[in-house]
């Protein structure tokens, strides 16, 4: 064989492989040394091709896709600080449990460290950040190299979409000339299935679970945001067996789509609710159990930490289970399944006054955050009036920050089909609108809306070059508060003389001019009456809405909501 | 002590060994975590702050400032994915040899891996691309705590100032409360000094280098970029006793500034002159030397790979040193110094008539190059007005890509005081603009130009929000050819049906709204009749001119340069 023969079949066993094990989708940036790769690709039927310049965004964007599919999507790069800039992606892509394929195209040993352009050392370069790296060979003929290429790739899927789902990388040599043969057919597979498992819990995990709940007089329920691919209707039997309060964060999507008989379980106020103290007293509970990630509310994790319940149980699918409370009793190593509805729970001796008051107290709540968009003008309100509106079938995708604290906040329990999702693995504000934008683009079928604060916004506003190469659809809405919102609510923002300059960095700039650029419909809505049109149909598929909005009065009116809650809650 | 009082002493003392090992400059991106440090810096005297929200640009801004000084620089961030951001730029430190003083601020240890947000790994965080990486304690009032502190922090400094410089990594745990009492006066220092040393060559190194040279009759040099801080007389003195060829690369800044005595060594048009065989027959060199990276010339390295010197001296101060040719014989460990000018040459054997043939070829093709304007209207083009009208006094910095390649095709030697730099560690597009107005505000007694193209632009449009922190001066030329120019230049070319898809990857993107945005003055040239409009005076600080090129006519007029200048060669 040629050497042009020995890469063509090399990068087209890499993308047979890939296929076999599931990936459909592919996020190319440009570069000269992935070039057998890009042409491989790009040759190959059956598989989605997507392109972005700005490899930051491009790794956001592909995440966004993993995300909405539950499925491993592949990066790649050329070599050089392109592969850098895909870190801050993988590193959310490790916490958030996301499967990505990472393919680095690199030099060959000769031209590494020695000089050579665009060579930098890629051996092992996210770390521990990915779940796997492996050092691929240079292209040869030798018998054994596709077998290699053909089974590594199966281990490299088997190992990101194994729970907890992450990160892999393959660092990929190639010798120059770069050009392969173009193949109309891609190679017969060798190596046909693999079949990666689910975690199930042990007996002794089934039986102590089981033992607690039935001794458990007073006991809530948490659920944060459930690994992807959750099958929900097990966690709404669960609800419904149980029949216990269960305070669900907006990312677990149980605040959406509930069932008829689930609603009067649902607690969706409780980070309003246990600001007071004294109802912290009258609903501090034996037992916890905690599905999902950690919820976002700082006063729940208060909460747990200061009336510390006889059994905190935390069920999670990563032997590091999370619990930065540090106050768990238990940990059950499992993935949500079947067996959460088939635990023999005999209710016979919870308490329904401690539901009761959960539940009033929630009604209690959700008054005040119903009747809010009456009373302020702020982001919370637009937020109010989304929630409100937002046509079913939708998708909300929320920057860190404010905006996932104010769905948190303002988002009722609602029969509606809205789905809410974040990147919450490191809470970066980085790389939201790539990830949007990537999520809507594996689902089209439903409508998408970004909720993004202004620096967030401006950190990947690169994400709208991906608009450029795909005919992307999203409705785009900016609070422009002219810097870092999140800030005023901390102790920082007391420090009058250096606050501003190093935490609100107001940056004076508004975004219409990004819109122009990008040829997006954009509306500015100052007056917050224009709030409705929000919902105007769009002219164009890409919109961007940016409602300015002021730091103080936001921080101000949103304690002045708690204030109204926790007063009525202690009278 | 309180804790508020170890927070405080703990972060001043911090502050006080980088100001006292030779950090002048620090760049801040908003984050919680930071605060402490953030404070302590801003409160403190003498100490340069700069902002930029986006921790990927803010990493080149710093890069910029250490690359214009010769200094190190502190950045500061929060945890997560932020830290994440920085290792594009640290990667470009790590291989362009530049002192980078990271802190990334943490969460303590209780609060790692455990699902808390903004809480990633950062141990190690950057692998082997820091050159040292040190986790700091939590802050505690143990007597050996400070001292810790001060050394490590010398330590460190010593280790990113020392050849080759780069960049290292501090790690720095923080337990809320994150507020600290402002100190007017800095601590005293206990430590108080730390001298690194130069590495010079040993005494074997210089008789090996004297015998060498003094036994070569066709021999040249070849500069590229040196090493920050290096004394540029020293070459020249080198050069002037020598007088042998030396091809210069742009970056070496040896052509420009070139001294009266000097100009008749200088060669600069080698690349050009190097794609005849004929002529590259005709000066095989029995000894080479080169000092400095090697350049970026791809006509250079085959040039020594086809016609293997006897003797390829390659003098470097990493013991890693740099060759990817391969082609190196000797290599000498060691900085530029006073040493290159005391060796004992005799120049009684090297050939009079193989410098002359250098000499008159180089003269032959300036020709070309010099009437070029009058020939091509394309960036070529461009860049020779850009050269010819540069006033003195002026910083050219260039991107990766291909306007490095043009500046290095037709910057001519010129005894103007034009320095050229550009980010050529790992040659990526990526936080060119970052780098330069960080450069820029580190040497605002010099006119800063920066030419840059579309796609590198975009990737680092971000860039930009650092002039709403500081009041920035930039003259940013941007040649607009609507995609990736460079690849039109290689085989991937040739594959018409995904080249454009793929390599081409056109935006139809314009950047007038950008200037808008940012308030920059902005000048479209689409007319290449108006090219002398890049002179005119700026009305504003902050100046964006946006040539429209044609990446079809660049790759075909340069073609026909170089073929005009191989037949007059060969006749």
């Amino acid at each position: 064989m040629n050497e042009r023969e020995i890469l063509t079949n090399y990068v087209y066993k890499m993308v047979a492989s890939l296929m076999q094990n599931g990936v459909e989708d592919v996020v190319i940036s440009p570069g000269s040394r992935s070039t057998p790769l890009a042409y491989a690709f790009a040759s190959t039927k059956n598989i989605s091709i997507y392109r972005q310049v700005d490899e930051r965004s491009a790794a956001y964007f592909a995440l966004g896709i993993a995300k909405a599919k539950a499925k491993p999507v592949v990066l790649l790069c050329t070599s050089g600080t392109a592969a850098a800039n895909y870190y801050p992606a993988i590193v959310e892509a490790k916490y958030a449990r996301v499967p990505l394929i990472v393919i680095t195209a690199d030099r060959p040993h000769e031209l590494r460290e020695v000089g050579a352009p665009q060579a930098i050392n890629q051996i092992s370069l996210y770390g521990e950040r990915v779940k796997w790296s492996a050092e691929f060979p240079i292209p040869d003929d030798a018998p054994m190299t596709l077998p290699y290429v053909e089974r590594h790739i199966a281990r490299g899927v088997s190992i990101a979409t194994t729970a907890p789902f992450g990160p892999v990388h393959f660092n990929v040599p190639f010798r120059e000339p770069l050009l392969i043969d173009f193949q109309e057919e891609l190679p017969k597979q060798t190596f046909r299935n693999s079949l990666v498992g689910q975690i199930a819990p042990s007996q002794q995990a089934k039986e102590l679970l089981t033992a607690v709940i039935n001794e458990t007089q007073r006991g809530f329920i948490i659920v944060g945001e459930l690994a992807l691919g959750t099958d929900l209707q097990q966690m709404w039997a669960f609800i419904r067996k149980l029949k216990w309060p269960v305070l669900v964060e907006s990312l677990s999507n149980l605040r959406t789509n509930v069932p008829e008989d689930c609603g009067q379980y649902i607690v969706s106020t409780y980070d309003a609710l246990l600001k007071s103290s004294i109802f912290k007293q009258q609903v501090a509970a034996d037992t916890v159990i905690r599905f999902g990630a950690q919820p976002v509310s700082k006063f729940l994790t208060n909460f747990l930490t200061e009336t510390l319940p006889t059994n905190y149980i935390v069920i999670d699918e990563d032997p590091m289970f999370r619990d930065s409370a540090a106050v768990s009793t238990h940990f059950i190593h499992t993935a949500i399944g079947e067996w959460i509805s088939e635990l023999s729970i005999e209710n016979t001796v919870f308490s329904e006054e401690y539901l009761l008051k959960w539940r009033t107290s929630e009604e209690l709540a959700a008054k005040h955050i119903q009747s809010y968009q009456e009373i302020e003008q702020d982001e919370g309100a637009v937020v109010r009036f989304l929630i409100e509106n937002l046509p079913d079938n939708s998708d909300l995708f929320v920057s860190s920050s404010m905006p996932i604290r104010d769905i948190d906040t303002f988002l009722l329990p609602t029969k509606k089909d809205i789905q809410v999702f974040a990147n919450r693995g490191a809470n970066g504000i980085d790389g939201v609108m790539s990830t949007a934008i990537g999520f809507s683009e594996a689902r089209k079928e439903r409508e998408m809306y970004l909720l993004i604060g202004d620096l967030a916004f401006l950190h990947d506003v690169n994400a709208l070059i991906a608009t450029r190469y795909q005919p992307c659809k999203l409705n785009i809405i900016v609070f422009n508060n002219d810097g870092g919102g999140i800030f005023s609510y901390l102790a920082q923002s007391t420090v009058k003389e250096y606050y501003e300059d190093l935490f609100g960095t107001p940056t004076a700039l508004s975004f219409a001019d990004v819109a122009q650029m990008y040829e997006m419909e954009y509306m500015g809505i100052e007056d917050f009456k224009e709030v409705n049109k929000i919902m105007e149909p769009q002219k164009n598929p890409l919109r961007l809405i940016e409602i300015f909005t002021d730091r103080q009065q936001n921080v101000a009116s949103h304690r002045k909501l708690w204030q109204r809650i926790q007063q009525e809650l202690e009278q």
